[in-house]
C-alpha cells in the first residue's frame, strides 16, 4: 500500500470540501444567518489538515487498483466526517451519529433523513445537506481529476473505484478529459432544471435544493412532505429530470458529439426506459381507484416510479399506502436503479442486463453443449473478467444486505421496515416502506443501527468493493 | 428431442407410482376405509397409461443433458398430476388447484399445505401424503435408475437434473450403484428413525407418516399442530433426523467405506453444522424470555433451526410470534437450505461456500491482479463450470423469486406473508411467516398464485433448470 499518495489524495479532498464550503458560507450571508459561522469554522478545519497533507508530495507515484479503492473509500469517509460538523455545530442536529448518518445519506445521494422537521432550519443548513447530494452525485473523485496532475494509471483507477457500473468506458482517450465532460453535462443539465423550476414558479432557493436532490438522484427536500405541495408542473418537470439524471451520461455525451444514432441505440438505456414505462403502467392501473381520474393517477405513478428506480427517493404521495403489487413493483425498481454511468445507485440496469443474457447463455449451452457464443451489449463481446465481476458483485451485495437486516433486526422492528431500509440505504434510495416510509423516517434506529445504514449507503455508493477491501488486513500491507 | 425416449420414460414412471400406491391401497385395507379404492382407481389408471408407454422401445437411445432435463421435469408433472387424483376422488380436498398444491408440496418435499383441518381424513388418505415426501426426497428418477437397464449416459443426465446441488459426485464407478447405495442408505436411516419413535411411544402409523416427513425433509404432519403435542424425547429424534437428512449422503457412503476421517472432513458438512449452531446459540438467547428456562428455549430453537435450514417444515411452536432477530435468523435458514445430495431444499450449502470463496478470490485479485488460484473445495479445485452454473443458478433463483413475488401480491396480502410464502415453497419448506406461519396455511391464496407457487415447488426441488427448459422453444426441436 503506497500510504504517502492515499494521504496526498486526502488533502486534496478537504481543501475541494473546503471550497464546496464556501457555497453554504454565501448562503448564510445573503440570508443573514449565524449559523453561517460553523461553516466558516468547518472550512478552515478542512484547510487547517488539507493543506499540510497536499504540501507533502508523495514519493512515490505507484497508483494500483489498490490505492484506487483505498483512497475512494477513505476519501467518503473523511468527507461524510467533515461534512457532519456544520450540522452538529449549528445545533441542527445534536446527536453525532445522527449527523453522521444525514451527512452520509446526503454524500451518497440516498436521501434518507433522521430529521422530521426540516422546514425550520436555517437556509445554509438545507443549503449544505442538498448540496452533499450535487457533489456526491457524479462523484468528488472525479472531480478531482480535473484538477490534478496525475499519472494515467491512476486517473483510471480512482475512476473505476468511483464510478457506478460493472465497467467504466471512457468517453474521451483522457480520462482527465471524460471527467471534465461528465461534469460539463451535469452542471448544464442542472442549471436547466433550476431554470425551468423558476419558470414553474418555484422559488430560487428551492429550485436549487430539488435540483440538487434531482440531479444527484438524492432526494433530501427542504419541505417535510418533500414534492407534494407544489403544482402539477412542478412536479412532472422533476419526474422528467429524475428520468433524465438515470441515464448513462455516455448518452449525452454522443449527443454532444452529434452521435444520435449512437445515443438512442445503447441497450442499457432503452431497457431502463421499457422498465419505467411498464412499471407505471402496471401501477396506474393499480392505483387508479386511489385518484379521481386516470390522469392524475398515471402522474402520481410516473412521479414514484421514477423516484425510485434513479433511486432519487422524492415522494409526491405516500406510496406505502398504496396496494400490495405497487408497493411490491415498486421494491423491485429499488434494486433495479437507474443506469450505469448516471448519478444513480441500485444493482443498475447494466448489470440487470449482463446477468439476464448470461442466463441466456447457459440455457444455451444445456440444449448445444459446443455452442461458443460470447454474451455482447451494444453489439460488443463482454470480458469475462466484466461478467465474473458482475456476478461476484451480486454475491456482495446479497451478503452485505442480508447481514445488515439481520444486524438491524436487533432493534425488533417490523420485518418490512427493516427490509425496506436496508434496501433504500444499500441502494441510495431513502424512502422504503411501512416506518421507513415516505412519511417516515429513520430516527426511531438504534444508534448501533443507524452506523450499520450509515455502512450501506457509503457501500451501495462505492459498489461494495472499495469498502470491503478497508476489511482486508492484506490491504494494509506495506510493498 | 428425443422424443420416444421421454415416452418411454414416462410409463416407467407411472407404473413405478402405480407400485407405490399399493401402500395407501394397503392402508385402507388395514383400516378398513373405503377411500382405497380411489387409490385402486388411481392405479388402475396409471398401469393403463405405463405399460403401452412402456411396451414401446424407443429405437433411437440418444440421450443427452437435454433429454434428462426434459424427461425430469415431466416425469414429476406427470407424477403429481396423478398423484393428486386420490384426494380429489376420494373427496378429501374438493379444488383440482388445491389438489395438485398439496400433492406437488408432497412429491417436492415442500410441505406447504392449503389443509386446515387434517386430522379428520382417512388415514389411507394421510398415509398417500406424506409418503409422497419419502418419494420426492431421494427422488424417483434415481428410483428408476435402480430398475431401469440404460446405457451409461444416460444415467449422468437423469442423476443431474435430479439430484440437488451444484454437481453430481458418483460414489462409485456406475451411476447404478450409486443409486442404489443412496436409496439403501435412505432406507435403512428411516427404518431407525422409525424405530426410534415407536420405542418413544409414537403410535406405528404415525411414526411411518413422521419419519416420512423427516426422511424426505417435508415437513407434513397428521395433527394440526405438528409436532407439538408430542413428548419431549420424540422432539429431540425428530429434531436429529432432520439434521441428519440434511447432511451430504457422501458423508455415510464414506461411513459405510469405513473412512471416518473423509467423512468428517467435508467442508460443506462442517459449515452446515456450524451454521446451525449458530443460529440455535443466537435463537436461544433471543427467545429466552419467552420459555421457563433456558434447556426449553434451546430445545425449541434446536427444533425449529433444525426444520427450517433442512427445509423440512415441521413445527413445535408458533415461531412467527418470536422477536424479530429469531424471524429474521429463520428466513435467512430459509434460503441457505440443507446439504448438497441430501434430501433438503433451499440453495445448498455447497453453493454458498462456492459463492463466498469466489468472492474471496476476486478481493484477492484486486490486491494482487496477477495472482492465479483456482478455488478449492475439499482440497480438491473447483472446475470453473460448476462456478459459472452456480452463478447463473444464483441469477435464475433471484429472477423465479422476484417474478413469483410479484405475481402473488396481486392477492394483495401482506408483504411478509408473500415474501416468505415464495421463499417457502421455491426452498421447498413449507411454512413461511404471518398468513403462512406454522399456525396458517396457504388456502387464502387465489388459484392463480397456487398455480405459481406450485410452479415455484417444482422449480425449487428440480433446481431451476430442467423446469425453465420447458418455456425455451428450442428445447422442442426435432434433431
Amino acid at each position: 500500500m503506497n500510504y504517502s499518495i492515499i494521504f496526498y489524495m486526502i488533502g486534496w479532498i478537504l481543501n475541494i470540501e473546503a471550497g464546496f464550503l464556501l457555497l453554504p458560507c454565501l448562503t448564510a450571508l445573503i440570508y443573514g444567518e449565524k449559523e453561517g459561522l460553523s461553516f466558516v469554522a468547518v472550512l478552515l478545519i478542512c484547510l487547517l489538515i488539507g493543506i499540510p497533507l497536499v504540501l507533502k508530495k508523495p514519493q512515490n507515484k505507484v497508483f494500483y487498483l489498490r490505492e484506487g479503492f483505498v483512497s475512494t473509500s477513505l476519501s467518503w469517509i473523511v468527507l461524510s466526517c467533515m461534512g457532519a460538523l456544520p450540522f452538529l455545530l449549528s445545533g441542527a442536529i445534536s446527536n453525532p451519529i445522527d449527523a453522521l448518518f444525514e451527512t452520509v445519506s446526503g454524500f451518497t445521494t440516498t436521501g434518507a433523513s433522521i430529521l422530521s422537521e426540516v422546514e425550520q432550519l436555517p437556509r445554509c443548513v438545507l443549503f449544505w445537506r442538498s448540496f452533499t447530494h450535487w457533489i456526491g452525485g457524479m462523484g468528488v473523485l472525479v472531480f478531482l481529476l480535473i484538477l490534478l496532475p496525475m499519472s494515467g494509471g491512476s486517473h483510471m483507477n480512482l475512476m473505476k473505484a468511483e464510478s457506478p457500473g460493472p465497467s467504466v468506458s471512457r468517453l474521451a482517450p483522457k480520462v482527465k478529459t471524460t471527467a471534465r465532460v461528465l461534469y460539463l453535462i451535469y452542471f448544464f443539465l442542472t442549471a436547466l432544471l433550476v431554470g425551468l423550476l423558476v419558470l414553474g414558479g418555484m422559488p430560487l432557493f428551492d429550485s436549487l435544493v430539488h435540483a440538487f436532490g434531482t440531479a444527484g438522484t438524492g432526494g433530501f427536500s427542504i419541505k417535510n412532505d418533500s414534492i407534494a405541495g407544489y403544482n402539477t408542473y412542478l412536479q412532472v418537470v422533476i419526474t422528467v429530470f429524475m428520468v433524465l439524471f438515470g441515464i448513462n451520461f455516455n448518452a449525452y455525451f454522443f449527443l454532444l458529439l452529434k452521435k444520435f444514432r449512437q445515443a438512442f441505440d445503447i441497450e442499457e438505456v432503452r431497457t431502463y426506459l421499457s422498465i419505467i414505462l411498464i412499471a407505471i403502467l402496471i401501477i396506474t392501473f393499480n392505483i387508479s381507484g386511489l385518484f379521481p381520474d386516470f390522469g392524475h393517477a398515471f402522474q402520481q405513478a410516473a412521479f414514484q416510479v421514477a423516484s425510485i428506480i434513479t433511486t432519487t427517493g422524492f415522494a409526491t404521495t405516500d406510496f406505502n399506502a398504496w396496494p400490495q403489487v405497487s408497493r411490491t413493483i415498486l421494491v423491485i425498481l429499488m434494486f433495479i436503479g437507474a443506469c450505469a454511468g448516471s448519478t444513480g445507485g441500485g444493482i443498475k440496469v447494466s448489470r440487470l442486463i449482463l446477468l439476464v443474457k448470461s442466463v441466456a447463455k447457459e440455457l444455451q449451452l444445456t440444449l448445444h453443449p459446443r455452442s461458443i457464443k460470447k454474451i455482447q451489449i451494444d453489439g460488443k463481446s463482454v470480458e469475462h473478467e466484466v461478467i465474473r465481476s458482475t456476478n461476484v458483485f451480486l454475491v456482495v451485495y446479497i451478503m452485505v444486505f442480508t447481514v445488515s437486516l439481520l444486524l438491524i433486526s436487533f432493534d425488533n422492528l417490523d420485518m418490512v421496515t427493516n427490509f425496506t431500509a436496508v434496501a433504500a440505504t444499500i441502494n441510495n434510495i431513502g424512502p422504503g416502506l411501512e416506518l421507513v416510509g415516505p412519511s417516515g423516517n429513520f430516527a426511531m434506529f438504534s444508534g448501533f443501527s443507524k452506523l450499520v445504514l450509515i455502512f450501506d449507503m457509503l457501500a451501495g455508493r462505492l459498489e461494495l468493493f472499495p469498502l470491503l477491501l478497508l476489511f482486508s488486513k492484506n490491504t494494509w500491507k506495506k510493498f
